[in-house]
């Protein structure tokens, strides 16, 4: 499965979720990472963010898809993080 | 077609770039839109954000799908903006 991470969480907090969802996806922006996942990884990660979160305040929003070749990226100015994988 | 943008953009030009994307799309997250859109608008939308962004310095991504349904979309956390016209 394919998917598209992108949070919104406390300073305090953006330290540990970016460690997080690094040893999970690739780091593409700010904020925003991409990467094939298993359903059952995926559920981890989720796991683990929730523990970070303070889930009145940070938000995580994750796009899935089957399939990758089903999304099209275009990425217009600094390309933060070079990910080899994509198309 | 359905797209899900995300910007990274300093400080001084959030604004902008905050009120141009909210013209074409709905805001679901700090620096996350999502919505359908024509590829003649979406051309426009980027022409108009290429405007106000630094090029070297700011990143601007778009994940572009045919159709939403092949996307999934899960929230954890708090959910900053409805959507209505997602499933």
């Amino acid at each position: 499965m394919y998917v598209i991470l992108v949070y919104d969480i406390g300073e305090k907090r953006v330290g540990k979720m970016l460690k997080l969802c690094r040893a999970y996806l690739n780091w593409i922006q700010n904020s925003v990472f991409e990467g094939e996942i298993t359903e059952a990884k995926l559920k981890e990660l989720v796991a683990r963010a929730k523990k970070i979160m303070k889930q009145e305040d940070d938000s995580l929003i994750i796009f899935k898809s089957r399939d990758q070749r089903w999304l099209d990226k275009q990425v217009v100015g600094k390309e933060r993080m070079k990910v080899d994988n994509f198309l």
